[in-house]
């Protein structure tokens, strides 16, 4: 069933609601007055201390490009039947707002702003829902992936999920998102061309099978390949599948460079540590073992405390799906917009759900780093025009327990916001994925042991500055007032 | 960062390990053997008695445009190092097999072959990643919509999760999915507009907030839309939400058509029956309550027990990501090749885990349903040659304790495979997703309720042919006897 419309473009990326709130603002002229969006989760994921920001350049491109095709206005004129006026309006919608962004590898707690729009009401509304959809998957695997690159340390470690990634987008930029919280590699080709991330992988089980010996298919293999890791598992991994491939490395000497064997079943902790053994008594102390069954965080640690000899991880499922928690909760939520007046106002929404109330407010944020030890002491939340860069004492609080609370001095107070999108036109530079990564990692030592230890990390502290917390309060005081004041009949 | 190679293709779509295992196999003139895969799962996801498979459109699409563009072939070349030969060899590879497969919308249980791929080695080898990428997703999905089906029975149900998908492709294809699995609409514009299902929506709590009240946001909305869901929980639902949006309806009268109000957050199960309430003493006892919050089988059925007043259901996070079970496993293996005399002989992957070792040879899969009843007594999986229509007599197995048999008599074998590629030509002309959906619906009554339960299911029997079981043996005898034969010092 082909559709007499190309799916040509991703304005219509979107949910319907925004399309009707469009014409709804645009019916009434409201809708070219300034507001501000912010965009911010309210939980870390996997009970992670910390997450990984990742999805901008996605975010650039999509807003770079933003437009309805002829074949989106036809559709939603003919199929679902918007009038021609609001369809001519459509035509002419591009972006050209503001944006505020972190970077990518930039470390984001809960409740931070992290994307913060500033454009016309409309065009703010329009783009929600992709920019969501980019952010909530690319910040979420990068996290999972940075977890898993904790426990294993300096070991190698390659994405190998596609088949089990949740459709062909998440799994190539999934794999880009993975390589930003600190992986290697990616077996996905087609993400190796379009990001430059290496590539690896070498043979499955079917290649043992078509030949129905691996003593064949790994002469086979190895008559067109230098770099060979051998799959040992298909028949019987210690009884053959090792032997084998010890045997084959031996007879065919400096033509290969055997750099190891891959386990994919079975008792990995036991059949890593003979195989380990095996490849020793045979002279190959250099080789290594890689190991890819269903791999995880926990699965790893639990493998390295039984001893397991693994030198390369190969991580599918879990990672690319986070498996544990498929969803990151970003939001996007309006914090101030223009009135009757052309006066900019603070909006806020309440909710029963106490930690569903959003904190009102054009907004900045800033990491405070002690300049003594070079840690971060916590992250700082102050309407716009406040600037803690040159306080001399900031009062910080818990995050849950606010009657608890630190002073901090001699500190720096970095800006985690950069502006990237200026009248609609894109104003930054992507650094490279490598470039990305590093600056996670170089994050990552920022932070005190406590805040990175994958079960049961303490709790980053994320401040609200005196000045947005009093305007919070007030705007909560106002909408209680207003629903006070309200009697129907 | 661009990359200086287009993604112009889905053909590196795919792990590195097939490019590499491809070149082997053509380097030693393999290439082009005959043989056969099969693409199956080993379990039902959710805990759930069934499956519905979705993906086969998609497949075929990508099977029938299936080749490197030559920006594919210079990155191969230039980036990874693949020899010039063999890039101009993969330049003319295009998929010139047979396929044999489910439809959408067909009932699927673990073990069964889904897709049946008969082509050149090298051609099914290239393809793998790909189809379990698009196959292992769709069918999640569809699953899952169904499971929630079950539950909700007549009410409409629509998706609503792209902003959570996992990235754009899930967003999209997991809308089409769910359709296919039961439901009635998704709130992705672009969705509607690729394949033809109804989107839904009307506003958000911006709208709200942009306003800063209620009564000034509905109305903005109801001047232009006369299909009308107010959202009331942006202030306090039942204080300010469902008076305001009574208020408006009793206002604009026949201006509008007040379909009703939407639920977001708070307790649905008390504040929809307070709404309830209220809509009716105000006489708008035909206005719906949709409900969309954080939803899946198992709230929706809490809400339910509770007496919850829902006419419709947006499903977001929890079924576009399938959160409960965020992958399906469906694996593809090799079962038959051509061997150096041209004989087609069946392969074998043994494991230490029994239920990875596969079942060889070429296959076909019967539902076997009572002529009396009309009820499926369960799927029978023979080698090709075999022929069950004409059988007076089956012995089906109990799918666990085999020892537990029964004698069906009387009974119609239908064949669930489909011839859809014929020497790499498309044969087979998709139904519409409408048609899909009510195909499985079909499906769905000729199951008894015990194989339908959302909890603890009963097994549906999926037997083993005799001489398939047979054949099954004698394979994994023979590796067993070259497992003993082979002796390494």
């Amino acid at each position: 069933m082909t559709s007499k419309y190309a799916d040509d473009g991703l304005a219509l990326h979107t949910d319907l609601y925004q399309i009707n709130m469009a014409e709804a603002y645009w019916a009434d002229g409201v809708h070219n007055r300034k507001a501000v969006f912010e965009l911010f989760f309210r939980k870390l994921p996997f009970g992670n201390g910390y997450a990984i920001f990742a999805g901008l350049e996605r975010v650039l491109d999509f807003l770079r490009e933003f437009r309805f095709s002829d074949s989106d206005l036809m559709y939603l004129q003919e199929e679902l039947g918007y009038k021609e006026d609001f369809i001519n309006y459509l035509r002419e919608v591009r972006f050209t707002g503001d944006v505020y962004s972190m970077v990518e590898g930039e470390l984001v707690f809960a409740n931070e702003p992290i994307i913060r729009i500033e454009a016309p009401l409309v065009e703010a509304q329009l783009i929600e829902t992709a920019l969501l959809n980019i952010v909530n998957y690319q910040t979420l695997i990068a996290t999972k992936a940075s977890r898993i690159k904790q426990i294993v340390k300096t070991d190698t470690v390659m994405e190998f999920g596609t088949r089990r990634a949740q459709e062909m987008d998440a799994a190539i930029w999934g794999a880009r998102a993975a390589v930003i919280g600190g992986l290697e590699a990616t077996s996905n080709v087609r993400a190796g061309k379009k990001f430059g991330i290496p590539v690896a992988g070498t043979h499955a089980h079917s290649l043992v099978q078509a030949y129905k010996s691996e003593y064949e298919a790994f002469h086979a293999y190895a008559k067109r390949h230098k770099d060979c890791v051998f799959l040992v598992d298909t028949y019987n991994t210690l009884k053959i599948g090792v032997p084998t491939a010890i045997q084959v490395a031996k007879e065919l000497g400096d033509k290969i460079n055997f750099i190891g064997i891959r386990l994919d079943s079975g008792d990995i902790a036991f059949l890593s540590k003979e195989a380990r053994r095996m490849l020793d008594e045979a002279g190959f102390t250099e080789a290594k073992i890689v190991v890819s069954n269903d791999l995880d965080e926990y699965t790893i640690l639990n493998l390295k405390a039984q001893g397991a000899k693994v030198d390369m991880w190969g991580i599918g499922t879990k990672l690319i799906t986070a498996y544990d928690q498929p969803a990151l909760g970003a939001v996007y939520k309006i914090v101030s917009i223009e009135s009757d007046e052309g006066v900019m106002e603070d909006t806020i929404k309440i909710s029963s759900t106490t930690e569903k109330v959003t904190t009102p407010g054009r907004k900045k944020l800033y990491r405070i780093i002690d300049r003594e030890n070079g840690k971060a002491e916590g992250d700082y939340i102050t309407m716009f025009d406040e600037d803690p860069t040159h306080e001399q004492r900031l009062k910080m609080f818990h995050p849950v327990h606010t009657f608890v609370s630190k002073f901090v001095t001699n500190f720096d107070a970095k800006d985690l916001h950069t502006k990237v999108i200026e009248n609609g036109q894109v104003i930054y530079t992507n650094p490279t994925l490598f470039e990305m990564r590093d600056y996670a990692n170089t994050n990552l030592e920022l932070l005190w042991d406590e805040y990175k230890r994958s079960l049961n990390p303490e709790e980053y502290p994320v401040d609200l500055s005196q000045k947005c917390w009093d305007n919070k309060m007030r705007n909560i005081q106002e909408v209680q007032e207003m629903v006070d004041r309200m009697h129907y009949t």
